[in-house]
This record gives structure tokens, C-alpha cells and sequence, in this order.
């Protein structure tokens, strides 16, 4: 590994920490490099390595930041994700001044990973980048989420609703559940996807007559640049990308602010569904205490959750949630996700 | 045009029908072909050209029959719809005995024939085939399933229910009118589709915990061969096929006939939503006259409705309607659409 006085970046975090580089401060340990591959990007993050279970200086010093293309291969297909991690790790290591040789550890966040088979290729993916030294990790997105916002601790529940949506959870023994995360024809209704295809919906229902006028029309035609509901068919069938549809999320928000009943079941529904979720996992493995008021945390992630609008979907799920456990501590992270998979490095790394 | 007398198959008919060919009866006339374009295959019949409005022979002779895949350039995209198109034409006619030069009409019934310009493209496919005075008409696969029923009228509504779903209909003046048809994003859940991906929906709300057991589990993942409803999400996510998702419906009417209250639920709401798309329909059109009891024909067409289960769900689909419109006349086509492209076009070339 390479003396971390010879780098840049490093020094500049010491110095603001006020001191030199030790053996007992951990920056002479090298970096690990976080990633989150969404959907729609994937951002990777060069942290210092800090021994888990020891205080974290905060905020957490960022040394490099680097975003790219969707790492789902069922998405996008093997080569462009393969081509996306290689370019956002590469960036992410040129901005924080470090090298291949630095690296401790990489944990990538991934989503569309439910099977070994899939997370062992996409190790090998990395692991192929890297000297073998090199610890890889390769996590669900809704893992490395949750430890976004309990600092790298595996309990508790994360629910992420961005244009796709999931629950996972983790108890004390590390036994793990999940609910909903099959995508769009499994039924994921509390989804962006889920809720911009509900509200397309409501839009063709009213036109042919099949339901009850809304304020949706014209809002998502406006929206789209379209003229009719008619052409509503043509723009769904010319690119099925999912974000492309969950990208309808704010006017469906929007019309449900403005006294739309259809909008405002939509986003009940929708809240419904996700507390739900969190619901199923939370019972599945007793986070809740045998009385059901045992306290752990519920981490919120995602675009529909965190949108502070008026109409505050996660402000719906949560309460919905502590309805069923008065101990849920809803935690909107402090951290990005991608930063969460750094902290999960260091949890993996210091056990 | 060649002398229909050295066609081998045409003279066989005449004999059938007990005369020689003349300029009356119709079968110097040439001959028609009729081409049904669904979501999975291409069917092409060719069939001697008779007047509009005579009294046609019953059954109607077919001189050619071909399949092939699907047209739909959505789905399949340009190059293969039009080669299908080309392949299935080329068949029926040898088959027929004809060629090119004996053909007076050509309709087609297309999914996904929306807007003008998409009837135009395929028309002017088909126009590249044939001798310049050839008559071609591109029509909505449902307005050929309704000319199927009424033997080539355009009067009345039709529903179709296979992969996917839509109704469909004409009042005496010609004007048109339609419901659902958008496809999986806008919400056809009375679809062939609709209902298995509210199946499978089903089996993952029971194996994460959201919704009750269901005897769908166990009957979808023996027919899938997969082991758990885990499998579910990467087989969904291998092959976006509407067809293959859509081919579960008899696993979710065998377990509503073996008493699954979850699968009875979601055909009961699959009847339930394509009664209301003819209602809508039917509504706009005012078939049903101004007192609601005026006779109409409504053309049932489609593997959802007409797949003589224990569990009808065309039965109970007509038993709504009936309740809605009691002057509605349910009709099941005694022919395939594919001849009533073939009827259409002999109304088209007759008036």
C-alpha cells in the first residue's frame, strides 16, 4: 500500500482533523470505495477506512465522488452494466487521488441482485479490476441502504420506494426478510413506476369512459407534450423504461395537492402498499418485540419517500407504520446509499 | 386475372356448391385474402371474393390457410412483422392454388394499429407485394373480430380477450368508439396478461408476507418448474412477453375451480373490468338505444373468453353486460378473424 502522505487528498483530511496519519487513527488503512447502482445511475464514493465498531468522524471525509449508468444488468444488459462500474470506480479513485493499490475494500449495492448466482458474476466483475488483495462485496441496493441510515449496523427495516420499491430487513441474529422488489408485473403498487402507471391508468379510464374524470389528464398530457389520452398508448409502448414512467411521480403529487381524489387514492394507496411491506418484513422476523413495542429502526430511502412535498408520501408510510409498531423509529439517512456501502465494507472488513 | 377454372382448388369449390362458375355467382371474381395479426401469430386465409350484402355460402369456403409469427411491430419490431407478413401472404396463396394477380382485396387486422400513420405504414408493406390494383385495407385487429361475428357488418361492439384486451365498436352511422387496449402499463387487467400477472402478483404477496396463501403458489411454480416464488422475479424478468406471462390464465382458472378464493377474486375482477370496457363503449355509441333495451350484437372473441372452463369466464362476462344492456345479443364468431378480415374487405369492396 502506498503512504498515505504521499497523497493529496489524504493529507488535506488530516490536517483537518488535526492530526498526522497513526497506525491508532486509521488513515494509514487505505481506502474503501462504496457504490450504489440504482436504476437509473450508479454513484461510487472513496472513503478513508475507519475500523467499524469505532466512533466516525462527522460527517464521514469524502475523498472521491463519480456517478455513471444503470449497473442492472437486467436492465441494461451485462456489458453496459459491466462498462459502468469499471468507468464509475475508476473515476471515483482519480478524484480522490488514490490508486487500485489503496483499496481495502469495495461494496456495491446493487439492485436485481436476488441470487447468489448473480451476486458471485458481478463479484468476479470486480474482483477482476482489483489486485486479489482486495476485499469484494456485492449487497442488495436495500442492504446497503439500510446502513446508510444505521451507520453500517445490519438491523432493522429499509424501505425504498424510488421507480422501484422494496423492504428488507435484518434482525440481531442476522437473519434477513424481504417484501415486494419484483418489479412491475410482481404487482410493486407503492413504486414510482407503480404509482405513474396507476395514474396512466386513471387517464385512459377517464377518456374511454370507463372511470370518473381527473385532474390527471391534463396535467400529465401537459407534461408529456401529447394532445390526447390516444397517444398515451404510442408514448407507453415507445420505450419501456421504467424511470421514464415513474419520472410522472411529482404530477401525480401535484394533482393530488390541488384536491384530485383519483391522484390522492393513488398515493393512499401507494402508502399503504409500502407500509405494508415494511409490515410483512418487520412481523416475518419479530423486530417488534414479542408485545410489539421492542424500538429498532425503519430506514426510508428513495425519491417517492423523501420528496418534501405537501402531500408527503413518507410522511404517510411512516405514520401508517407506527400504527402498527409504536417502536419504529423512522431514520431518513444522513448518508447517501453509496456511503452506506463504504460503511458495510467496514463492518464486513472489521468482523 | 387468370380464368378461375384452371385453379384447381376454386374448381373443386364450384362443384362443391353444385355450379359452374359464372359472372353471377361470384367466383370469376377472384379471390380475398384475410389476415388476422395478433400478439403471437399471423393468420392468413384466402377465400373466393363474393358481393356484399348476397347471402354468403355457409361455411364460407377457405382456399388457403398459412400462420405465422407475429405482426405487431411493436412488439417484434419492423423487419420481422413485415416478414411475417410477407411469408404468410405467399403461403396462403400457394395453398389457394392463386397467385398474385387473382387477388381483388386484401384486409388486414393488426394489434397495434392506433393512429393513421401506423395504418399507412403496414398498408403500404402490403401494396409493395401486390399489383397496383389491388385493394388493401389495415383495420384494428378488433374491428375484424366484430366483422368475424356479424359476418362482415360493422354494427355493434366487440371484446377481445387474449394476451390482451380491448372493446371495440361501431353505431349504424359509422361513428367508433373504444375501451381498454393500452397494453400491460395502462392497466388491462381483464386481459389474458392482466389476469397472470395478478396471479403472480398473488404468490408473491403470500410468500413475502403481504397477502394470504393461495393455492396459485404451488399450481404456477409446478408449471413454471421452479422451486420457489423467489424465482419468480428472474423469470419475470427474463423475457418481457406479454404471451408468456398471459399463458398462466388456466392455472388461475383451475384453482378458482378447485375453490382458491384469491384466484376466484381476480377473475371475478377480470370479468367485472372487461364488462365495463363494453359498457363504456356501448355507452358512448348509445347501442343500446335511448330506453337501454335496444338489440345489439356483441362479438366475444379471444382465449380469455372462450375457453369453455368450468370457471366461464366469457359466461360471466355476458351475464354483466346482460345486466347492464338486456337487448345485448353475445355473440362467439363461427369464424376465425382472419375471414372476417377476409368479409370486411368484401363489405369494403362492395360499397
Amino acid at each position: 500500500m502506498r503512504n498515505p502522505h504521499s497523497n493529496g487528498n489524504l493529507r488535506k483530511l488530516q490536517a483537518d482533523g488535526g492530526g498526522e496519519a497513526t497506525e491508532e487513527n486509521g488513515f494509514v488503512d487505505g481506502v474503501i470505495l462504496g457504490l450504489d447502482g440504482g436504476a437509473t445511475s450508479t454513484v461510487c464514493v472513496c472513503v478513508p477506512f475507519f475500523p467499524f465498531g469505532d466512533r466516525f468522524p462527522e460527517p464521514l471525509p469524502i475523498l472521491g465522488r463519480a456517478v455513471a449508468g444503470c449497473t442492472n444488468r437486467n436492465s441494461v444488459g451485462e456489458t453496459a452494466a459491466r462498462d459502468s462500474l469499471e468507468q464509475v470506480i475508476s473515476e471515483a479513485l482519480v478524484q480522490s487521488g488514490s490508486d487500485k493499490s489503496d483499496v481495502r475494500g469495495v461494496c456495491l449495492g446493487v439492485s436485481g441482485v436476488n441470487h447468489p448466482s448473480d451476486q458471485e458474476k458481478i463479484e468476479n466483475w470486480i474482483r477482476d479490476i482489483f489486485p486479489s488483495h482486495v476485499k469484494v462485496f456485492v449487497q442488495n441496493d436495500a442492504i446497503v441502504a439500510l446502513a446508510s441510515g444505521t451507520m453500517g449496523k445490519l438491523h432493522g427495516c429499509v424501505l425504498i420506494a424510488g421507480t422501484g420499491c422494496i423492504a428488507y430487513g435484518f434482525d440481531e441474529d442476522g437473519k434477513e426478510a424481504r417484501a415486494s422488489g419484483g418489479g412491475p408485473i410482481l404487482g410493486d403498487w407503492g413504486s414510482g413506476y407503480g404509482i405513474a402507471a396507476q395514474a396512466l391508468t386513471a387517464v385512459i379510464r377517464a377518456h374511454d369512459g370507463r372511470g370518473p374524470q381527473t385532474m390527471l389528464t391534463s396535467t400529465i398530457l401537459k407534461a408529456l407534450g401529447l394532445s390526447s389520452p390516444d397517444e398515451l398508448i404510442g408514448w407507453t409502448y415507445a420505450d419501456p423504461s421504467w424511470a421514464r414512467i415513474a419520472a410522472l411521480v411529482p404530477q401525480v403529487v401535484s394533482c393530488a395537492e390541488a384536491g384530485d381524489e383519483i391522484s390522492d387514492k393513488i398515493l393512499v394507496d401507494a402508502a399503504e402498499d409500502l407500509a405494508l411491506s415494511v409490515k410483512a418484513v418487520v412481523q416475518r422476523l419479530g423486530l417488534c418485540g414479542e408485545d410489539g413495542t421492542t424500538s429498532f429502526p425503519v430506514v426510508m430511502v428513495g425519491g417517492v419517500l423523501n420528496a418534501n412535498q405537501k402531500w408527503d408520501i413518507g410522511k404517510e408510510v411512516s405514520k401508517r407504520i407506527n400504527r402498527y409498531f409504536p417502536g419504529a423509529q423512522t431514520i431518513i439517512p444522513k448518508v447517501e446509499p453509496a456511503v452506506g456501502a463504504a460503511l458495510l465494507a467496514m463492518n464486513f472488513l472489521s468482523s
